[in-house]
């Protein structure tokens, strides 16, 4: 009965984004994707924006839910127990900072945290590579689910390759 | 209904591995801790001795079963399905090797690998590390259970401190 | 005879910080702790008041001094020769960019870096860590000397679980 | 027949810059060196000092050319066909996120990148930290070329060591 | 007119080599396949017919040759320069020994290395990995080439998933 | 007063090894650099030769000591209080090994280590390298000091370059 917590700022989701979120979903019961309002940044998509777009992304899979958040993560996950915080793994350098926010986590509220490696095809995605590669115009299939797609190129009216 | 399949060698346990199987236990409906049958190498210890002592450890964990496996992970997994392997990790440089095991169980049968932190007091524990130890007489009390403390000194029956 | 150089920007001092405080004080002679001033950053707490907050800290240990210090480190060091830097390290991405700094040092003025590995338990903390924690009213203990969640407290004056 | 493109900043070039326009100048028939003009940052040194710089330290190597660049680079080194990115690699933290660049650039238009690790006695050596050792008179001597070294003392005129 | 000298001991290859040596043949004049003939390991495949395996997966690529090798890579590449090293890199791990390696070969004879990163579908490829499926009779599609299954087929005759 | 204790196979020393002993003998009152004797490998030269190398590669050193041992560095360190162990770190995947056996040491008997980086012009040398060179006939200069590279070419009588 345990629910994972798929925390991120998903600015925009990335399929890298989506692999995660599926594989929580066929291995936890059920799934809360937290979208994290962090006022100190400025986002290219507000966080209702990002919600909606991983609604869109999610409506298949009847076990995830979409929520923002603001705080701390632990006890956001505490408040939905038993939780385990799910994150994907990309990369070595990921790793390392994702071991220290664990360990705050489980030194906070005792709140596990549990990773996830992302597709291989998916290992060189990021939120913020995506944003440039829409920003110069260049390919976005292949990179984001089709709902991201049209959002970023809203943002970018300039042609397109296609 | 996820199974957790958490394989090694445990050649011994180290504290390590009891943690590992411990949050294993919380987090998953049940749990199959998988003992390697590696004929390539020479244990210290039989699969025989390594499955009991890992069922002595887990006798109050209700959700935990002790097997020993031999041949690929994946195809062990799959047999259990559904069900994911989990692994604990201490470090970066294991994480790395254990990325591409997930990676090849991914593409042999589908299986997804789940990683969970050790504690961070039992990062620099390995069986290897324990064996020297013991070898030469050093304090085993923080590195493995008492049972494995007690096999451990049952091979090396000189004078160790307390 | 050779002084030990601890730099940092302390802000705020964690019990991380303090547990590398405390081993150069027991291996080296004597130990200047060096707390950057660097204009290009807004700090939370001004280089007096981390200056005033190390020296409590550091109260017990009569071989530690405690400076704010502008400009290269290597000339700092240089400058109490003979002397090394000592730097604390919890993870392996520190570890690159302190091999760096290092030979950059070297490069400048022969002075030599050596690090201590920090306490396990204190591997996942980090100044800026603790300042997201105390934002949000988390807990405090286990991360921090009293004085500094004194300080961090009377910043966040919000309700704190104790 | 195939170029190497070499893109960076070079906001100075430094020595280690320079090594690996020599090495590409030696494999490969033509060499462009791309500087990135990057709005959203503020540099030391404009696009064309830059490039002046970098030509002055190219003159003597008949296949290298320099231009600036701006948008996305597997663009660029595409328009250049057959073409392949070079990129000199000083550490580990470098490779990883130089990576998922050449990933990406596999992605967005079939564009290769090569990796050639920088001389060992640069691997320390970065534009931010000569930035930094320039802005504290620290000596200059070993970290860029000669025409960088007076670019950078002409910008920070106080007393330098020799 | 440089060459591309690809080393490997290719026992046996895999499509991650195959992917390495497909970029080296496009990006360089000539490509030589350098076979390791090492004489402390057991092989699975002699170095015969390891070079058949590769003249055969390399049989349409008109500037690549096998050759078998023994001694110091950096006397065989400086034989037939101009010349670099060509490695694939998956990991970064696989890097930092690489690395040591490209220091240690310019030293030697000043030959330089140049690394091409494999597909991202194959980075988690390895020899040793693909002979241990193959002995459990683990699916080889996707992992060799399809005259790389044939041999591991006919060296270990149990039933094996098509 | 601090014992620096060097610990090593030393099977050969190279100039990363005299480099890190050098350090020592500046930073710290006495050194012991500390041979392993391990009987579970072959070495290519024996403790006593390995001793007397590092003998007369320390003749200048007064205060730095060269003994054997077996067993628990921790052990050999504690009797030799107040002590530390020094190790020099070359790259980072050296870096999480000597982590673990730091906190290991640390636990056993409360001895702290302490890192030094070798000169980046080192930090490519390992003693097997090193051998491997020798197998070969390659250059050793650079690589070893004299008194090694003699006792390398007497057990590797071919023709060496010069």
């Amino acid at each position: 009965m345990t629910t994972a917590v798929v925390p991120g700022s998903f600015d925009p989701p990335t399929l890298g984004h989506v692999d995660v979120i599926q594989r929580a979903s066929t291995a936890f019961q059920d799934v809360v994707v937290a979208v994290l309002l962090n006022p100190s940044k400025t986002p290219m998509f507000s966080v209702d924006e990002r919600i909606a777009m991983l609604r869109e992304i999610a409506a298949q899979l009847d076990n995830v839910e979409v929520e923002a958040f603001e705080g701390l993560m632990a006890e956001f996950a505490a408040a939905r127990a038993p939780s385990v915080i799910l994150k994907g793994l990309r990369v070595v350098s990921d790793f390392e900072y994702e071991l220290q926010m664990a360990q705050m986590n489980r030194h906070l509220k005792g709140v596990e945290t549990m990773f996830v490696p992302t597709s291989a095809t998916h290992a060189y995605l990021s939120s913020s590579l995506v944003k440039e590669v829409a920003k110069f115009g260049g390919k976005l299939q292949g990179l984001v689910p089709p709902v991201v797609e049209r959002a970023l190129l809203s943002r970018h009216p300039q042609e397109h390759e296609s």
